[in-house]
Parts: C-alpha cells; sequence; structure tokens
C-alpha cells in the first residue's frame, strides 16, 4: 500500500512532540510528503471527541465509556484521514496510538483484554510500521510534564495509574520487539534523535 | 438484582413515544419507581455525544465511529445511570438499547457482527427484561415521522438503509423471541397499548 506510519508513545513529559519535530524534518529533507498528527484528533469529529475526553469536567466518565470514546475517534482519523494518505504514499508521524489505549486504558484503568479487542474493530486492523517508545520512569515524566501547564484529565491520574501504564508500554514492547523500539529518554535530545535516525535509515533500506 | 429493564425498538414513527409514556403510567398506577430514559442519552456525557451523534453538519462520519459513539454513550449511561437504578429495584423504561445498534449499524450500516461484539463490552452483558418492538413497515413509519419535523443525520438515510433496518429487527425478533415481543404498530394506538398491556401484566405475575 506504499507510505510510511509511524508512531511515537510514551507517557507525558517523554519528549514526543520535540522526536516528532526532528522525525517530520528527517523525512521532508528526502522530499517525502509528511504528515504529522495527534491522537485523539487529526479530524473535525475526533477533535470534537477529544474534547469531550480531556475536558476536567468530565470526572464521572467511565473507563469503559473513555475506551469506546478513543476508538470512535481512531475509527473515524483511521479511514478519514491516515488510510487515504498511506495509499498516496505519504509518511504519517502519529503522537499515540492503540498502544496508548491498550497502556492507559487496558493497563492503567485495567479493562484488560477487551482494549485490544475493540481497538481491532476500530482500526480495521491497521497497524504502525515502527513505533518509538520513548522510556521514561513516571515520577520523572510526571515533573517535566508538570512544567508545561494545567494538567488535563488524564495527567490528573495518580503516580499508581502512571506506573501500571508504564507496566503496559514494557509488557507490548516485549511483545513486539520488531515493531516497537524501545528508546531510553532519559539521555540527552541530541542522543535520542541519534537513536530514532539510526532505525530511520534502517527502514530506509529495507 | 431486583429492577425491571423495558426496552422500545422500532423504525422512525412506530409510536414508540406514545407507548412509553402508557407503561409509565401502568407501573405508576402500581406505585412503583419508573425512570423513562432515551438512547442515546440519560446522563450529561451520553448527551454529549448523542449531539455529536445526531448533528446533520457531521455527514462524514464513519459507520464504525458512529456504532463507537453509540457503544460509548451506552456504556456510560449503563453504568452511570441504569445499573444502580435497576439494583435499586427501579423499572427502567428506554428508548432503544443495543438492538437499535444492531439493526441501524450491524444490518443498516452494514457493520454486520461486529456490533454485538462492541456492544456486549460496552452493557457489560445487560440485556432488558423484556423489548417491545414495534413494527411497522419503513415506507408507512416514514411517512409519519416526516409529520414531526426536520429529519436527524439517521433519519436522512434513504429507504433502502431502513428496509436492512427493519429486516435487522425481524432477525433480532426471531432469534430472541423469549425476549422481544413483536407488537403490530400498524393497529391503533388502543389496540397496541392493550397487547403491551397483556404482557406486562404477565411479566408481573412472574
Amino acid at each position: 500500500m506504499g507510505g510510511l506510519f509511524i508512531t511515537l508513545e510514551g507517557g507525558d513529559g517523554a519528549g514526543k512532540s520535540t522526536q516528532i519535530e526532528y522525525i517530520e524534518k528527517f523525512f521532508k529533507e528526502k522530499n517525502c510528503v509528511v504528515v504529522c498528527t495527534r491522537e485523539p484528533g487529526g479530524t473535525r469529529i475526533s477533535e470534537m471527541l477529544r474534547n469531550i475526553l480531556l475536558d476536567k469536567g468530565n470526572a464521572e466518565m467511565e473507563a469503559v465509556t473513555e475506551m469506546m470514546i478513543y476508538a470512535a475517534a481512531r475509527a473515524q482519523s483511521v479511514r478519514e484521514f491516515i488510510k487515504p494518505a498511506l495509499a498516496r504514499g505519504e509518511i504519517i508521524i502519529c503522537d499515540r496510538f492503540v498502544d496508548s489505549s491498550i497502556a492507559y486504558q487496558g493497563y492503567g484503568r485495567k479493562l484488560g483484554e477487551m482494549v485490544s479487542e475493540v481497538n481491532s474493530i476500530a482500526t480495521g486492523g491497521l497497524r504502525p510500521d515502527i513505533t518509538f517508545w520513548l522510556d521514561i520512569d513516571p515520577k520523572i515524566g510526571g515533573v517535566r510534564a508538570a512544567k508545561t501547564g494545567e494538567p488535563d484529565r488524564l495527567e490528573r491520574e495518580n503516580l499508581g495509574f502512571h506506573y501500571r501504564v508504564y507496566e503496559g508500554y514494557k509488557k507490548i514492547a516485549e511483545k513486539e520487539p520488531d515493531r516497537v523500539k524501545r528508546i531510553d529518554a532519559t539521555g540527552s535530545i541530541d542522543d535520542i534523535r541519534k537513536e530514532i535516525r539510526s532505525y530511520l535509515e534502517e527502514l530506509g533500506t529495507r
């Protein structure tokens, strides 16, 4: 189908945005068409759902509801935006994807297996070609993220929740080492860049 | 768990609202606590999702997205509202439930089996004690519904869609005759009432 679907994963404060900018630049220098997007979001309807998800006023939201709304937003962006762009041969860089749901709702909220089931329906089986997991201890990530402003509904969760999310990411990375590349996010921005660059160059020669 | 969970199903213009009022009155006269609700809706978060679903401006909504948003709204109302009320022994009368998703998204939008899978997760397995399917030919129902105002996003679908929905309801009724009671909705309001009343009295003697 052409195209390349790259996702970035990790807790808050892991430095995803900085690396997304870098990956975008990497491909633009090679004259590729690159599109950056985020989850939940990327389409008009997905952004409406994003507002409901992140609104601090929605404290009564049930875990299953949360998981379903993320899946709905994803179903829309996959079909309306990601799949057509991939079919045109473009490179999509996405800030979070299904792994976030498995880590945050499956492990963090303890919903378990149902998260994969619902999401495989939502994505119609679409999977990233490569995923960079920016691995950082939740305690350090939390301190970094706190500096960037008011926390949203999920960022407000306690440290126990964020450690379960972390365990989730670890399990995903162990299960799919070919797709998920663990990057030590405690290193310098330059070190992280170099590591990501080496994976990207490897992709180019596949 | 006590309580009684009654749902009404059927195409637009079948007369659900009128019969819901009647069922409510029937139980109030017996001094029961009765609560009427509707789907999607019934809780603050579900109503937010309802607005996205029925907004005519959201014409680009994908079928899977639509199905997931209905499931999200349902997950919330089941946990926040319906289950607690049933546990208190109350009687819930709900305008549409999972059968609507199976009929409209599963058959109407041709999504098939995935609708049941996602919804059994959304409801945590909660099923109505009894469901009244107000059976009316989509052509007649459509004419009746058109008199009640501006059609929403789903009501605007073509007649082929509404016939597939109708086939869906027929299949559900055939599959679960103990739960789903087919009511001929072309009869007079009084005839429909009498038929429903006989089922309700039967319930009372269970």
